[in-house]
């Protein structure tokens, strides 16, 4: 990872915010511009200096896993060490991100501090490295290439393990399972598998519930391999289809595939949105499709960018998104289609190829 | 569950902070609070009213789950909602937890009000319910009791499995596939598999690692279950200790053995750490115990009382703590072994029986 560049493009980022360095704490912020992967962290970049302050139980791996940072074992809190330095080091402006310090946190580092450099020392900066973050580089793309694969091996030997009786919570444990034999740190989020009219459920975990003899079964899950989390989701049927489970089916895919479709650098993640939500108007099913189409995925499983409807930013070359719209049915049925894809530079390319089209098992 | 009651000493301690109401973000200060589990919510308490906001998704959801609580679908953020809702109502100094709203946050709650309001609404009171969740009811404590049955059964089921050659990783698998199967929502934590010289690592997440053999490994980790947590370490022996292995690990027994044996109403949390720290002192080896003794448990994972170094903090009957010393030397060996304790009316009860005596597999 060219961690050299990442701290030089976000010591540029708040010299343009009118700060001398930046205070990260946001733990996967800190491993994504150092490399340490620790739970107890703080880093500083001041000028074209680098200091990770972290804890004894750190201190073999933050050498191991941070060579080009300068390690500092801290007897308090690592925040209050780094603020410590901060002030001693004679730097009076110093940015950090408001979307991952909490109020509580803010007023810990202003106590670090002497009355005298207290006053206008933080200032919120905004989500400086988290706009990094959203376009990855060529490593870490090859990363979540390898995790979305992993996905896609899980998902098809599902497709030969359900059947109906299976509780959902069986299928969450073969699956999880099955990833972490294939080299799984965990799990992305709490795996979802919603059967029968569950399956209206859009954030559906699994529960006792059995899978039934006719009906969907939504599985939405993802894995974390060397750090980076995939996330897919697929929907199949057991048993006969009635024919307008079929037919929404067929719209969430159509929605599904017009909004991959739409992915392309210099186009606005509501544009995306709406070539997804468009579809699904036109059959008057939008009404069902009550949550946004994707997000930014990586290090974390909800980075930016946003496809929600109406929002302005545009895709680049090199963001990893999730497509997936799905439709939800109250007391009847639901279903949703995810694939990962990475903004190319002239559209998108599905990282997580496994079949879509229907499937009756 | 006691939503009545938790929402009144809530309102109570409001008042005692000067603030007409409360609104909590949370979710599992919301969950505690009113019964609600989804992952976008906004409470608010004023007077002896409670108002949950949700978004569309969760509907049906809300209403079952929070039946004594009024429900808002809002079109727009949850946080938003609730902070408009707060001004109509006339409202105009609410408290938040400046430990769980971030800076950004914040700032979107004061955006939601009007200017003349917004000056002076909101003040941050501190962990109001934080502290209430320390002490846990009868109902919870049958949970957690439950929670820590099932880890303590699947600890039981690793000591006939585990042997030379597995990798960690599929240690991990296996025993998170017993918890599914046993009916575990999830995990409590990433769980830590650290075999060998990685057992000197206090946070070694199973790798590919191959278990040794002869060295230790120790085994880290927690189930949920109807939404609570269980937490438990035991560290065992593969093959044929070194005599300095067995007194490390009689001597981290010794004190762990020792500050359960401290525990008590109206003991401080640092009495219990020193319990456990002056064992290991004695033996010249409190240097190597690098973290502190435990912490609460619960809806989460880390809660408060804090058992470390100096905490005046007293406890109280109904709190469940971890009792988790620790020995870690580098490049050798290390080992931890941990339990979780309910305290009594007089004293600690063990939650998690299983052996701790010396095992030799």
């Amino acid at each position: 990872m060219n961690f050299s560049l990442r701290k030089r493009q976000t010591a540029a980022a708040a010299k343009k915010a009118g700060v001398e360095g930046m205070l990260i704490t946001h733990l996967p912020d800190v491993r994504y511009l150092c490399g340490f992967t620790g739970s107890s962290a703080a880093l500083v970049l001041v000028g074209g200096r680098s200091v990770l302050f972290t804890d004894g139980r750190y201190t073999a791996q933050a050498k191991a896993e941070a060579p080009g940072t300068k390690v500092v074992i801290a007897t308090k809190p690592s925040v209050t060490a780094a603020c410590e330095w901060l002030e001693a080091a004679g730097v009076r402006r110093c940015g950090f991100d408001g979307a991952h310090t909490t109020v509580a946190g803010l007023e810990t580092m202003r106590k670090a501090l002497s009355a005298k450099v207290r006053r206008g020392m933080f200032v919120a900066v905004g989500p400086v490295v988290a706009r990094l973050r959203e376009v990855k580089d060529a490593e870490e793309i090859t990363k979540i290439r390898a995790a979305a694969q992993v996905g896609c091996e899980l998902f098809d030997g599902m497709l030969t393990y359900l059947e109906p009786g299976l509780t959902e919570t069986q299928v969450a444990a073969t699956l999880e399972y099955a990833a972490r034999l294939a080299g799984a740190e965990g799990m992305s989020f709490d795996t979802i598998v919603a059967s029968g009219e569950r399956s209206a459920l859009p954030h559906g975990r699994a529960t006792g519930a059995k899978l039934p003899k006719r009906g969907f079964v939504t599985l939405d899950f993802g894995v974390i391999l060397d750090g980076y989390l995939s996330d897919m989701t697929r929907t199949v049927h057991m048993g006969k289809a009635m024919p307008d489970e079929r037919d929404v089916y067929d719209s969430v895919l159509e929605a599904q595939e017009a909004a991959v479709a739409a992915v392309a650098p210099g186009v606005s993640a509501g544009e995306v949105d709406e070539a997804a939500r468009s579809v699904l108007r036109r059959v008057k099913l939008d009404t069902y499709f009550s949550h946004s189409t994707g997000h930014g995925v990586g290090l974390e499983i909800h980075e930016g960018p946003r496809l929600a409807s109406k929002q302005t930013q545009v895709l680049e070359q090199g963001m990893v998104i999730t497509i997936e719209p799905g439709v939800y049915m109250p007391g009847r049925f639901g279903l949703r289609i995810e694939d990962m894809v990475l903004v190319t530079a002239t559209g998108g390319e599905i990282l997580t190829p496994s079949v879509k089209a229907w499937v009756e098992l």
